[in-house]
């Protein structure tokens, strides 16, 4: 959970640390405004949602938004696009940890374990309805169109997730699919989303739109390979939380891939038929790393994040204020395939 | 489920017919668009929605939104955000199913009883999404504020009904501000969108908004009253619902308010306890009957139908058209109170 500074082998800047800072000033609005847009005449949304958001994440997608806004000089209207941004984000945590039937978040007890499955689908609902209020405020209606979009394809990610689930011959294109859904085209809405709203070209939104989709992708599927590759505590999270909801991803699916007749019947075992016993994730991290199936897969998430700095190359650098902020989006998506986020 | 003429004893009509017939040619493309814009990448989506769509109901909240249009000579894009209505009502009875764990809706065994809890929340947040989409293209702004208002509405309305669920001394008030936000709230929003996107005079679209309120609130009202009033059958849901659910609606209130204390002590172990034994339905409904909160609650439906109809008067009628819609709407009033709806 921390952003401190990594440096990779070639001796590049892996870190978020540059954006936080370039954004500072605006995500101190942005927190502001997650704050008092909370506020209801029910005190148990503020409270539910709250105990949430107050657990903190990295909020990488409100910084999209306000990374694209910069682009254009800056927009006070961006604040409030990237408090939509973080409001749709986190009803979406909601709805997925009722779905998940998950007891632990961001290492904090779930909403859901706490307050039941139906204040959380209702706040969750909230949530959405409180980002579409802040989204006419900021009075653009084609950012809008595109925020409201990405939300439809969010759950459609997540239902071809619940779909794929069990199935342990899934393919890479198919989890490829669903994590766009689920998880980049958010990311890539709410860059283009600053972007446009702060009135650069239409290419730049472009450029914007290209980054945030890849930086998503290579931001799911490394957080999907360290799953399997981490320890409860260092996480916040469940580790094999994919395994035991039988939650297909591309380490098991290269392993699947690659695997014996004996490896298959484990994984068809556990992740088809949910059949679990004592030692069986220390198992599928054995046969993960007998077919360098975690590695792979982080190859994976470098690769997306190379195309997300590469998506930015159209857009124009003659002004110093932009260089800076294009190394620093370089570093994010650095930092999004890296193995410490 | 029938909307056939039913005239109440003075002799006014009392049935929906002559808005249906009214607004006939517009609701066919919103139907239209229903199954159109259910489409999407994943089957389960137009499966599960179309199951709950087609089973009827009376779709009043897209006809506000036509009627509201028809206002200003009708517009095309009425029939879009009318879609959006019907999509956003949709989505909160899928949630509501999950949350009530109900097994019938409209006679039918419900989407989660069929499909699991996780389909329903996602395809309910999908269907939510879809209708800001349309609403996006409808290209209005300040209607979709509305609708976004409307929706966050909904969910306090919701979650201030499972907070005041199980306690049988809960006061009128507070049962007609739970019911104000779960329903009515979203009539009034849709009446009044369809007259904006017309382009009527403030005053028409302020009196839109009023009668589709007060309107919510007589429909709301008596569904809650019939809930005791009926059997399954003629329902075509689970007649005692409410009861069991321990949900407090204003038949209770009232019969709790004059109630015994033998009768106070019914209501605890049943509606507050949930404590349940054979005959305790019937029981219910004999108390409720020896107070009369019945037709009490139904004279409070009436009242608001009333109120309803009152909200027009600001609306200039020396166009004959306008003098028909304004008759329909009347007779949808009184239709909505009336006991067959």
């Amino acid at each position: 959970m921390t952003s401190s500074p990594a440096p990779d082998t070639t001796g590049q800047i892996v870190t978020l640390a540059p954006l936080v800072a370039l954004l500072a000033g605006d995500m101190a609005k942005v927190n502001e405004q997650i704050v008092a847009r909370l506020v209801a005449d029910v005190p148990l949304i503020p409270e539910l949602a709250g105990h949430l958001i107050a657990a903190g994440g990295k909020r990488i997608r409100p910084m999209m938004t306000l990374a694209g806004a910069r682009l254009g000089g800056g927009d006070d209207r961006a604040v409030g696009l990237a408090t939509a941004v973080e409001f749709i984000h986190t009803a979406t945590l909601l709805h997925d940890d009722v779905i998940d039937e998950s007891a632990l978040r961001r290492g904090r007890d779930t909403a859901n374990a706490l307050w039941g499955n139906e204040a959380s689908v209702l706040v969750g609902d909230f949530l959405f309805a409180r980002a579409f209020e802040l989204m006419v405020e900021a009075g653009d209606i084609r950012v809008l169109g595109r925020l409201a979009t990405a939300s439809a394809n969010i759950t459609q990610g997540e239902l071809k997730q619940l779909q794929t689930a069990g199935a342990p011959d899934t393919t890479a294109d198919a989890y490829i699919d669903v994590i766009t859904g689920k998880t980049a085209e958010l990311f890539a809405a709410a860059a283009a989303a600053g972007a446009e709203i702060a009135g650069v070209t239409p290419a730049e939104v472009n450029a914007m739109q290209a980054y945030g989709m890849k930086l998503g992708l290579a931001f799911q599927v490394m957080d999907d390979a360290m799953d399997y590759a981490v320890s409860t505590d260092s996480m916040g999270k469940n580790a094999g939380d994919d395994f035991f909801d039988q939650k297909v991803t591309l380490p098991v699916i290269l392993a699947w891939q690659d695997g014996t007749e004996d490896e298959r019947g484990f994984w068809r075992r556990t992740m088809q038929d949910g059949q679990f016993t004592d030692g069986d994730l220390a198992t599928a991290q054995t046969i993960l790393t007998r077919h360098q199936a975690i590695d792979r897969a982080m190859q994976v998430a470098s690769d997306y994040a190379a195309a997300a700095i590469a998506a930015l190359d159209p857009i124009a650098t003659a002004d110093p204020a932009r260089t800076t902020l294009i190394g620093a989006l370089a570093a994010a998506a650095r930092f999004a395939a890296a193995r410490q986020n």
